[in-house]
């Protein structure tokens, strides 16, 4: 068994980002941070997106409207942040206090700029293989840990658990592509689904990405299997001081030792998804030209 | 085994579809159906659309631009018709001539106007499943036929032979969503599948579009299986006095015994597309007030 590290990868990546950053002739790209409130995990994410932002060279621009901001005043933001040709990319940290309409904010992010791929336009072009638009984070950073470690999807049976927007279809999508790397014969199960366990053990490659805490065990994986795991949760742990530990949604000790690769939980496709946020955000600049 | 009738099906909704217009207040939808050059299938399916446009009651206005006509021509008519407030949707047949860019007419069409469901915008809302948008006439047809012949994909097990924009992805794309007939499992095999019979074997409803005659043979289905047909290929037939005959993806003969429904080639999933294009002409009118 070979462990993924994400760590590891996602400092190659970081390091690549600057080189290519630090040779762009012009001004830096410029990614805006909303953040609206103090939710603790929120602030722990901006101020993680700032920290890699500085380190590869890209310009960060932290906004934190008051909680009692107003879904009109949120969404003139970020028309004006639409509108501001220096900056390249905007992210409206995730999730919004809950008086505000999170869907509507993000709808309101031109596709230009939406370096989180969420929007309309730039899901319908991942189902068209058209590369002009933005890749949501974690999926692309699945797809580069896979292409790092020697994975090629050709000819293989991925089997993605989830289909959220944010990861499971569009991680689906990916795979499915007819492109290098790609090319993978795909199925999705979800919580609907009859006979999981069925179809994971056909997986030469899986993706877990349904947010229960070690739901993969090593009876749903065939030998040898490729294992990402998406999922982070928090389960109860006495032992540590913060009364809870990181889980993800794969058995790692139970499935590690049948899988050829799996990625940690944490460290693996966690570290990933800032990098590709900050991947996207070049491209925005270099997009905007 | 039970036969799927398209034709009786396609009547049916084709009746539903006149007493809705019957129904409207205010003006009738209005189809643009736009179609430049001769060739004989576009000529032939264009009479189609606008002969069960009349039957519905939708007034149909047909475009024939010369052979001669530019890109940039082409992209000013259809600008003009997103711009008509008394036109609900347009359509531009396919093929157009070499010397055209099918894909920038496509793009050309506004989104509120796609009654084909081609439009980045409308692939992105369907992965967002948001009902706002229009989907594909082909992939909407399938839904509709096994809905009406009694099959819920929940819990089932579908499996999508072919992923083209046009049919398999959004096919896939609907049977996975969350909503009442649909939530299935999916699995996307293609061209680069390993070992294609081993997961048709494994389908509850099969969708065979992947345009190659009669390759779904008796051997790759499950007993009891729906099985959806939606490959129209002429093979040679010199008994007949085209010289060729009509044969799906799947051999017919061979894996009707084994079927619990089974759609016909001509007569299946073919009558449902011109009848899906109706009803999207009707939301588009709906929508526009």
């Amino acid at each position: 068994m070979q462990l993924i590290d994400g760590n590891a990868i996602a400092a190659t990546l970081v390091a690549e980002l600057k080189a290519r950053v630090a040779a762009l002739p012009g001004r830096k790209p410029c990614l805006a941070l909303v953040r609206v409130g103090e939710d603790p995990a929120s602030v722990s994410y901006v101020r993680k997106k700032e920290k890699t932002a500085a380190e590869i060279g890209i310009e960060s621009r932290v906004i934190l409207p008051p909680v009692s901001i107003s879904q009109a005043e949120l969404e003139k933001l970020i028309d004006d942040l639409n509108a501001d040709p220096a900056v390249d990319g905007i992210l409206v940290q995730s999730p919004l206090p809950k008086n505000l309409d999170e869907p509507a904010a993000f709808r309101r992010i031109a596709a230009h700029k939406d370096v989180d791929g969420f929007h309309t336009l730039n899901l319908g072009k991942l189902v068209q293989e058209d590369d002009s638009g933005f890749v949501a984070c974690t999926p692309a950073g699945i797809m580069e840990l896979l292409a790092r470690s020697g994975v090629d999807l050709k000819g293989k049976h991925v089997v993605v658990l989830g289909r959220s927007l944010i990861v499971g279809k569009p991680a689906a999508l990916l795979a499915l592509q007819k492109k290098a790397g790609a090319n993978g014969t795909v199925t999705i199960c979800h919580s609907g689904t009859a006979d999981v366990a069925a179809l994971t053990r056909l997986a030469d490659v899986l993706i877990a990405a349904i947010g229960k805490p070690e739901f993969v065990k090593a009876d749903m994986v065939k030998p040898g299997a490729v294992v990402i795991d998406v999922g982070i949760n928090r389960v109860p742990d006495p032992s540590k001081k913060t009364g809870y530990k990181l889980v993800g949604d794969v058995d790692f000790d139970g499935v590690a030792p049948l899988a050829s690769q799996i990625t940690p939980v944490p460290g693996g496709v966690g570290p990933m998804t800032v990098c590709m946020l900050m991947r996207n955000t070049l491209k925005a600049r270099l997009s905007a030209g």
